[in-house]
C-alpha cells in the first residue's frame, strides 16, 4: 500500500527568505508543513518508505511552488520542525520550471495545486469532517492520495477539483492536518496494509 | 472523560539554559516534549480542556523537574515547537520545591517520576507495543492516565512502578510519543468520550 498525502499551504513562503526562528509568522505557517512531514514519515526508529508527502506552497513572493518528499529516498530528515524548515529553505533555493531534487528525497517544482491533483495516479481521497467514516470505507487501489487543507481549508475552486474524490472522515472533531496524517497511517497500520 | 498523559523525558534539560534554536540537541530532545504538548491539546481551532499533560524532565543540570500542563487553564500556547520551548524555559526559571504556576496552565515542581506516578488518581495505562489492543480494552474510570516513554523508553525500575497498570497497545508499529497521543485521543473522540 502506497500513501500520498497532499497539503495545500495557502500562505507558506515561496522563497528561502524566511527565518527558521519564526516558521509560523515569517514562514507563513511553515510550521504546519514541517509537522506534516514529521507525521507522514516518522516511525520510532525508522522512516515510512511507502509514503510520499506533497505540499503546494501558495504564499509570497512567487507562488506556486510544490515540494515532494519521497519516503524511500529521504535523507537528513530529523523530526523537529526546524530541521524540516532548513531542508525546505534549501529546496526553495533550487526552484526551476523542471522538477529538481534539492536534497535526497525532496523534489521541488513550480507545479500548481491543479497540476498536482491532475497528475496524481491512484485513488483520490479528500479528508473532510463531513465525509464517510474511514473505518467503513473500502479502498479500491493500493495507491491512495489523501488531500488535506491547512488552517484555512480548501477554497470552492480547490474543492471543484476534488469532485470525483471520496470524502472520508477520520474523526468527529476538526483536527490539524498533521494529526490527520497520523490517524490515517494508524488505520492502515492496523490492517497491515 | 478526563485524559492525563505522562511522559518521562530522560535527557530533557532541567534549567532554562538551552537554545530554542536547538531543542533536540541542547534541549535534550525537548522537541519531543514540545510535540507531545501539541498533540495533547490542539484541535483545529480550539484546545482540549479535558486533558492534562505531565512531563518529568530528567536531564541535567538539576533533575528531576516536572511540568504539568492543564488544558482548561492554558494560555499563550501556539502549536509550533519553539513557542512551547519558550514556555518551558519560562517554567524552568520558576522551579521551587512547591508546585508553582509559571504561566497560565503550566505548573512546575521538583516531583520525580515515582512521585508523579504515585500521586495519580484514575486508571493507570502503560502504552506499550506488547499491550492489549486499545480497541478491545474496557476502561473502568472516567479519568485515565496514559504513561509514555520517550525515544529511550522506560527503564526496568520505571516499569516496576507500572506493575498494576494496564498495558495497552495502539498500533502494531512502534511510534513516537506525540503520535501515540493523537491516536489515543482519536479512539476516545470516536466514542464521544
Amino acid at each position: 500500500m502506497k500513501k500520498i498525502f497532499i497539503l495545500k499551504a495557502s500562505k507558506a513562503k515561496t522563497s528561502k527568505d524566511f527565518s527558521l526562528n519564526d516558521l509560523p509568522g515569517d514562514g507563513g505557517r511553515m510550521d504546519i508543513v514541517a509537522r506534516c512531514v514529521n507525521s507522514a514519515f516518522f516511525l520510532s526508529h525508522d522512516l515510512r518508505k511507502d509514503t510520499e508527502f506533497i505540499v503546494v506552497l501558495e504564499g509570497g513572493p512567487d507562488p506556486p511552488v510544490t515540494l515532494r518528499f519521497v519516503g524511500s529516498k529521504l535523507k537528513y530528515l530529523s523530526p523537529d520542525e526546524r530541521c524540516t524548515g532548513g531542508l525546505i529553505k534549501k529546496a526553495l533555493e533550487k526552484v526551476t520550471a523542471k522538477e529538481t531534487e534539492s536534497t535526497p528525497g525532496i523534489f521541488v517544482s513550480k507545479k500548481s495545486f491543479l497540476e498536482v491533483i491532475n497528475e496524481l495516479e491512484g485513488e483520490l481521497v479528500y479528508l473532510h469532517e463531513n465525509g464517510e467514516d474511514i473505518q467503513n470505507v473500502d479502498f479500491d487501489s493500493d495507491k491512495i492520495c489523501f488531500v488535506l487543507g491547512d488552517h484555512l481549508g480548501l477554497s470552492q475552486d480547490d474543492e471543484s477539483l476534488l469532485k470525483t474524490a471520496k470524502r472520508v472522515s477520520i474523526s468527529p472533531m476538526v483536527l490539524h492536518a498533521d494529526h490527520c496524517i497520523i490517524i490515517v497511517h494508524n488505520v492502515f497500520d492496523r490492517k497491515n496494509l
